[in-house]
């Protein structure tokens, strides 16, 4: 099975380059991803615990700079005609232990918003594996409200992360293909409604 | 048929607020769009040519000041469970002269570098449906190379929203339910090879 994520991070400062720069540092060095970088997107291949958790903490380091930074990541397994890959061994959530307890998890201190949406692909009942991916963010308590074409997620960054992996490992077990994508955005001016309310309908278009 | 787009601009400057609201002012002018924003992305919905044209428009506004920004973008057409809704008359690409000629646009002088998938949803033979619009990017000439779970276009941004919004229009003849992601970027650090080779794994993650 081949499991990865091209992700991208936004910080929306003059010195974008310095805090990319700085959050990446050190990704390869664990060993436990395959890392392919260019001027779009950054392709990290490994587990899905992997994958999820080298991302999450480059969100985290840039996140840890003042101002707004946004990450957007599409995550892909079991793609056709991609390459087996040792590197990627999925946990089986189906093993007891597999999933995560989301709200047992430490937070991160980093209070995030964001939107996720899993495409389970080449299967008829795939509305159904969204419909109780959606139903599981409620349940662990990350769940916001509905938008068209996607679903709004808030909390604590290492709650959001793990909600969205919980779904990428139990949604991967209901169809060979899945894809999900996730925008997660700390410090944006339009973030609390007042806020929004005051700006209009600026903020990130 | 429900046609839509969640989009997102992040433009890589301290100024990113002024860039943001100045590139969406005008949008709901038209009166061809819904428009809805919040922190995380603004929502278009209507025609994919009103949305698709809508999109472009921002993109090149907040590309029109210097620097480096990206458009990030969920195009969707056909979603099960969102209402009909009359702005949204798709055209039919099995009418002649509904696709766009790529090639024979006129330029908006623009160069940018994309990434793009599609996802045919609820059918068996997506994976088809997915080789032949690569192809049509090909044909279209803004082609550029296959990456993990995306394939990178560049060219004058017209041409490029051009050719996806051909995607858009065909793959989703074959499928009830289409998602179309992509990245569109300009004016990136590290957007030449040589300037990447020199900058390292850094300019966007």
């Amino acid at each position: 099975m081949f499991v990865g994520c091209q992700f991208s991070l936004y910080p929306m400062t003059d010195r974008f380059v310095e805090v990319i720069l700085s959050a990446v540092d050190g990704l390869k060095d664990r060993g436990d991803v395959r890392v392919e970088t260019d001027d779009l997107s950054t392709l990290l291949v490994g587990s899905p615990r992997a994958v999820f958790g080298g991302i999450e903490r480059c969100f985290l380091k840039a996140a840890a700079a003042p101002g707004h930074v946004v990450l957007n990541a599409t995550f892909s397994r079991g793609c056709p005609g991609e390459p087996d890959d040792p590197i990627c061994r999925p946990e089986r959530p189906r093993a007891a232990g597999a999933l995560l307890d989301v709200r047992g998890l430490p937070r991160s201190g980093c209070d995030v918003a964001a939107q996720f949406a899993v495409y389970p692909l080449g299967i008829e009942g795939y509305m159904d594996v969204i419909a109780r991916e959606i139903d599981e963010t409620k349940k662990a308590g990350v769940f916001a409200r509905g938008k068209h074409f996607c679903t709004r997620l808030g909390g604590d960054a290492s709650h959001v992360f793990a909600a969205m992996l919980n779904a990428f490992e139990r949604a991967g077990e209901r169809a060979g293909h899945l894809v999900l994508t996730a925008t997660v955005s700390k410090g944006s001016p339009t973030e609390s409604p007042s806020a929004r309310e005051r700006i209009g309908r600026g903020g990130n278009a």
